[in-house]
Protein backbone atom coordinates (compact mmCIF):
# COMPACT_ATOMS: atom_id res chain seq x y z
CA UNK A 1 0.00 0.00 0.00
CA UNK A 2 1.58 3.53 -1.13
CA UNK A 3 1.60 6.39 1.51
CA UNK A 4 -0.83 7.99 -0.93
CA UNK A 5 -3.35 5.14 -0.73
CA UNK A 6 -3.16 5.51 3.36
CA UNK A 7 -3.94 9.45 3.12
CA UNK A 8 -6.73 8.38 1.03
CA UNK A 9 -7.48 5.78 3.73
CA UNK A 10 -7.31 8.26 5.86
CA UNK A 11 -4.43 6.09 8.31
CA UNK A 12 -1.84 9.42 7.19
CA UNK A 13 -2.79 12.91 7.40
CA UNK A 14 -2.46 15.75 5.15
CA UNK A 15 -3.04 18.96 4.45
CA UNK A 16 -6.10 18.69 2.51
CA UNK A 17 -6.63 21.76 -0.57
CA UNK A 18 -9.26 20.09 -3.27
CA UNK A 19 -11.32 17.17 -2.85
CA UNK A 20 -13.94 15.99 -5.49
CA UNK A 21 -15.51 12.52 -6.39
CA UNK A 22 -12.71 11.40 -7.92
CA UNK A 23 -9.61 13.65 -7.15
CA UNK A 24 -7.41 14.79 -4.00
CA UNK A 25 -4.91 17.48 -3.82
CA UNK A 26 -2.67 18.17 -0.76
CA UNK A 27 0.58 19.80 0.18
CA UNK A 28 3.70 18.10 -0.47
CA UNK A 29 5.63 17.20 2.34
CA UNK A 30 8.50 17.61 0.91
CA UNK A 31 7.96 20.90 -1.66
CA UNK A 32 10.15 21.69 -4.25
CA UNK A 33 8.56 25.85 -3.50
CA UNK A 34 6.25 27.37 -1.35
CA UNK A 35 3.11 25.93 -2.37
CA UNK A 36 4.07 22.79 -3.99
CA UNK A 37 1.18 20.91 -4.55
CA UNK A 38 0.25 17.39 -5.48
CA UNK A 39 -3.11 16.48 -7.19
CA UNK A 40 -3.70 12.73 -6.97
CA UNK A 41 -6.63 10.52 -8.77
CA UNK A 42 -8.78 7.95 -5.99
CA UNK A 43 -8.15 5.38 -8.42
CA UNK A 44 -5.16 3.33 -7.29
CA UNK A 45 -2.97 2.74 -10.40
CA UNK A 46 0.62 3.65 -10.61
CA UNK A 47 0.87 5.20 -14.07
CA UNK A 48 -1.06 7.50 -15.90
CA UNK A 49 -1.43 5.04 -18.86
CA UNK A 50 -3.02 2.57 -16.43
CA UNK A 51 -5.93 5.27 -15.38
CA UNK A 52 -9.51 4.99 -16.52
CA UNK A 53 -10.87 7.77 -18.65
CA UNK A 54 -13.28 8.89 -15.96
CA UNK A 55 -10.54 9.19 -13.45
CA UNK A 56 -8.29 10.97 -15.86
CA UNK A 57 -10.64 13.32 -17.19
CA UNK A 58 -11.72 14.55 -13.63
CA UNK A 59 -8.00 15.13 -12.79
CA UNK A 60 -7.54 17.14 -15.91
CA UNK A 61 -10.41 18.65 -14.35
CA UNK A 62 -9.12 19.51 -11.05
CA UNK A 63 -5.74 20.86 -12.56
CA UNK A 64 -6.75 24.33 -13.69
CA UNK A 65 -9.19 24.74 -10.12
CA UNK A 66 -5.90 23.74 -7.68
CA UNK A 67 -3.40 25.56 -9.43
CA UNK A 68 -5.82 29.02 -9.44
CA UNK A 69 -5.39 28.37 -6.20
CA UNK A 70 -2.19 27.93 -5.86
CA UNK A 71 -1.56 31.29 -7.19
CA UNK A 72 -3.95 32.88 -5.44
CA UNK A 73 -2.21 31.73 -2.34
CA UNK A 74 1.18 32.03 -3.16
CA UNK A 75 1.10 35.12 -5.36
CA UNK A 76 3.20 32.95 -7.85
CA UNK A 77 2.58 34.04 -11.75
CA UNK A 78 4.52 31.18 -12.56
CA UNK A 79 4.78 26.78 -12.14
CA UNK A 80 5.45 23.74 -13.59
CA UNK A 81 2.99 21.22 -13.38
CA UNK A 82 4.98 17.35 -13.40
CA UNK A 83 3.79 14.32 -13.49
CA UNK A 84 6.51 11.20 -13.59
CA UNK A 85 6.30 7.39 -14.28
CA UNK A 86 8.45 4.50 -13.58
CA UNK A 87 11.50 4.29 -11.97
CA UNK A 88 13.76 5.68 -14.64
CA UNK A 89 11.39 8.78 -14.80
CA UNK A 90 11.92 9.07 -11.21
CA UNK A 91 8.83 8.32 -10.10
CA UNK A 92 9.32 7.91 -6.29
CA UNK A 93 5.10 6.81 -5.45
CA UNK A 94 3.76 4.30 -6.92
CA UNK A 95 0.59 5.92 -7.03
CA UNK A 96 -0.70 8.47 -9.82
CA UNK A 97 0.69 11.76 -8.78
CA UNK A 98 0.82 15.30 -10.35
CA UNK A 99 2.96 17.86 -9.03
CA UNK A 100 1.70 21.78 -9.61
CA UNK A 101 5.12 23.53 -8.58
CA UNK A 102 4.92 27.40 -8.22
CA UNK A 103 8.47 28.75 -9.98
CA UNK A 104 10.18 31.58 -8.06
CA UNK A 105 13.46 33.36 -8.70
CA UNK A 106 15.21 31.48 -6.52
CA UNK A 107 12.97 28.22 -6.10
CA UNK A 108 11.03 25.71 -7.94
CA UNK A 109 11.54 22.07 -10.63
CA UNK A 110 14.97 22.79 -11.67
CA UNK A 111 15.41 20.68 -15.80
CA UNK A 112 17.36 21.29 -18.47
CA UNK A 113 16.53 21.34 -21.85
CA UNK A 114 18.11 19.12 -24.07
CA UNK A 115 16.42 19.29 -27.53
CA UNK A 116 17.30 17.74 -30.50
CA UNK A 117 16.09 17.81 -34.63
CA UNK A 118 13.07 15.45 -35.13
CA UNK A 119 14.06 13.40 -38.01
CA UNK A 120 11.45 13.27 -40.83
CA UNK A 121 11.81 9.69 -41.77
CA UNK A 122 11.59 8.83 -38.06
CA UNK A 123 8.58 10.94 -37.30
CA UNK A 124 6.37 8.81 -40.29
CA UNK A 125 7.09 5.68 -38.62
CA UNK A 126 6.70 6.83 -34.73
CA UNK A 127 2.94 8.50 -36.19
CA UNK A 128 2.14 5.29 -37.90
CA UNK A 129 2.93 2.97 -34.65
CA UNK A 130 1.22 5.62 -32.61
CA UNK A 131 -2.08 5.77 -34.69
CA UNK A 132 -2.27 2.35 -34.69
CA UNK A 133 -1.72 1.45 -31.18
CA UNK A 134 -4.70 4.42 -30.83
CA UNK A 135 -6.82 2.32 -33.24
CA UNK A 136 -7.11 -0.40 -31.12
CA UNK B 1 -0.92 33.92 -33.34
CA UNK B 2 1.38 31.20 -31.76
CA UNK B 3 2.92 28.61 -33.19
CA UNK B 4 0.47 25.96 -31.65
CA UNK B 5 -2.60 28.27 -33.27
CA UNK B 6 -1.33 27.58 -36.38
CA UNK B 7 -0.96 24.40 -36.62
CA UNK B 8 -3.95 23.92 -35.07
CA UNK B 9 -5.23 26.18 -38.21
CA UNK B 10 -3.54 23.95 -40.61
CA UNK B 11 -1.49 26.96 -41.74
CA UNK B 12 1.55 25.03 -40.07
CA UNK B 13 1.79 21.26 -40.66
CA UNK B 14 2.43 18.65 -38.19
CA UNK B 15 3.06 15.17 -37.44
CA UNK B 16 -0.68 14.20 -36.02
CA UNK B 17 -0.73 11.70 -33.45
CA UNK B 18 -4.00 12.17 -31.75
CA UNK B 19 -7.28 14.51 -32.34
CA UNK B 20 -10.60 14.62 -30.66
CA UNK B 21 -13.18 17.48 -30.41
CA UNK B 22 -11.15 19.44 -27.95
CA UNK B 23 -7.61 18.06 -28.00
CA UNK B 24 -4.60 17.68 -30.95
CA UNK B 25 -1.76 15.53 -29.92
CA UNK B 26 1.67 16.02 -32.46
CA UNK B 27 5.29 15.23 -32.36
CA UNK B 28 7.58 17.46 -30.74
CA UNK B 29 9.64 18.52 -33.51
CA UNK B 30 12.22 19.68 -30.73
CA UNK B 31 12.65 16.34 -29.29
CA UNK B 32 14.11 15.65 -25.52
CA UNK B 33 13.86 11.78 -26.61
CA UNK B 34 12.53 9.36 -29.57
CA UNK B 35 8.99 10.01 -29.33
CA UNK B 36 8.37 13.07 -27.65
CA UNK B 37 4.87 13.96 -27.67
CA UNK B 38 2.77 17.73 -27.44
CA UNK B 39 -0.84 17.46 -25.92
CA UNK B 40 -2.50 20.80 -26.44
CA UNK B 41 -5.93 21.53 -25.87
CA UNK B 42 -7.92 23.67 -28.97
CA UNK B 43 -9.28 26.48 -26.59
CA UNK B 44 -6.41 29.17 -27.20
CA UNK B 45 -5.32 29.56 -23.27
CA UNK B 46 -1.55 30.47 -22.38
CA UNK B 47 -1.81 28.84 -19.14
CA UNK B 48 -3.21 26.10 -17.85
CA UNK B 49 -4.66 28.01 -14.83
CA UNK B 50 -6.64 29.84 -17.13
CA UNK B 51 -8.53 26.73 -19.38
CA UNK B 52 -12.62 25.98 -18.83
CA UNK B 53 -13.38 22.70 -17.26
CA UNK B 54 -14.51 21.23 -20.27
CA UNK B 55 -11.24 21.86 -22.48
CA UNK B 56 -9.16 20.58 -19.20
CA UNK B 57 -11.35 17.23 -18.45
CA UNK B 58 -10.88 16.58 -22.21
CA UNK B 59 -7.09 16.81 -22.25
CA UNK B 60 -6.73 14.39 -18.91
CA UNK B 61 -8.60 12.16 -21.05
CA UNK B 62 -6.49 12.41 -23.77
CA UNK B 63 -2.95 12.20 -22.07
CA UNK B 64 -3.46 8.20 -20.63
CA UNK B 65 -4.44 7.43 -24.43
CA UNK B 66 -1.68 9.22 -26.33
CA UNK B 67 0.51 8.18 -22.76
CA UNK B 68 0.06 4.13 -24.20
CA UNK B 69 0.67 5.13 -27.91
CA UNK B 70 3.90 6.64 -27.07
CA UNK B 71 4.53 3.34 -24.96
CA UNK B 72 3.36 0.91 -27.53
CA UNK B 73 5.74 3.09 -30.28
CA UNK B 74 8.99 3.33 -28.54
CA UNK B 75 9.40 0.69 -26.35
CA UNK B 76 9.62 2.42 -23.36
CA UNK B 77 8.24 2.01 -19.88
CA UNK B 78 9.21 5.23 -18.39
CA UNK B 79 7.73 8.84 -19.28
CA UNK B 80 7.63 12.42 -17.80
CA UNK B 81 4.55 14.71 -18.62
CA UNK B 82 5.40 17.85 -18.08
CA UNK B 83 3.45 21.23 -18.83
CA UNK B 84 4.92 24.60 -18.22
CA UNK B 85 3.68 27.74 -17.49
CA UNK B 86 4.77 31.49 -17.70
CA UNK B 87 8.15 32.27 -19.27
CA UNK B 88 9.96 32.46 -15.56
CA UNK B 89 8.64 28.65 -15.61
CA UNK B 90 10.54 28.01 -18.81
CA UNK B 91 7.00 28.51 -20.88
CA UNK B 92 7.88 28.85 -24.69
CA UNK B 93 5.17 28.66 -26.56
CA UNK B 94 2.13 31.09 -25.10
CA UNK B 95 -0.59 27.99 -25.93
CA UNK B 96 -1.13 25.43 -23.23
CA UNK B 97 0.96 22.26 -23.89
CA UNK B 98 1.58 18.85 -21.98
CA UNK B 99 4.60 17.13 -23.15
CA UNK B 100 4.92 13.24 -22.95
CA UNK B 101 8.87 12.63 -23.02
CA UNK B 102 9.85 8.76 -23.01
CA UNK B 103 12.49 8.38 -20.48
CA UNK B 104 14.91 5.95 -21.87
CA UNK B 105 18.55 5.48 -20.29
CA UNK B 106 20.55 7.96 -22.36
CA UNK B 107 17.82 10.71 -23.34
CA UNK B 108 14.37 12.16 -21.75
CA UNK B 109 13.66 15.45 -19.47
CA UNK B 110 16.58 15.81 -17.04
CA UNK B 111 15.64 17.45 -13.67
CA UNK B 112 17.17 17.79 -10.03
CA UNK B 113 15.09 17.30 -6.95
CA UNK B 114 15.48 20.24 -4.36
CA UNK B 115 13.09 19.12 -1.99
CA UNK B 116 13.02 21.55 1.46
CA UNK B 117 10.64 20.33 4.36
CA UNK B 118 6.93 21.71 4.44
CA UNK B 119 6.60 24.15 7.63
CA UNK B 120 3.41 23.22 9.63
CA UNK B 121 2.53 26.71 10.29
CA UNK B 122 2.81 27.68 6.75
CA UNK B 123 1.23 24.84 5.36
CA UNK B 124 -1.73 26.05 7.59
CA UNK B 125 -1.67 29.73 5.98
CA UNK B 126 -1.41 27.78 2.61
CA UNK B 127 -4.17 25.39 3.06
CA UNK B 128 -6.88 28.42 4.48
CA UNK B 129 -5.98 30.58 1.63
CA UNK B 130 -6.04 27.94 -1.00
CA UNK B 131 -9.37 26.23 0.29
CA UNK B 132 -10.57 30.45 0.42
CA UNK B 133 -9.48 30.55 -3.59
CA UNK B 134 -11.45 27.24 -3.99
CA UNK B 135 -14.66 28.38 -2.26
CA UNK B 136 -15.07 31.75 -4.64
Amino acid sequence: MTVFAKILAGTIPCHRVYEDEFVLAFLDVGPLSDGHVLVIPKEAKAQMHQLSDESAAALGRALPRVARAVLAATGATAYNILQNNGALAHQAVMHVHFHIVPRFDSSGLAFTWNAGTLDNERAKVLVTKMQAALAQ
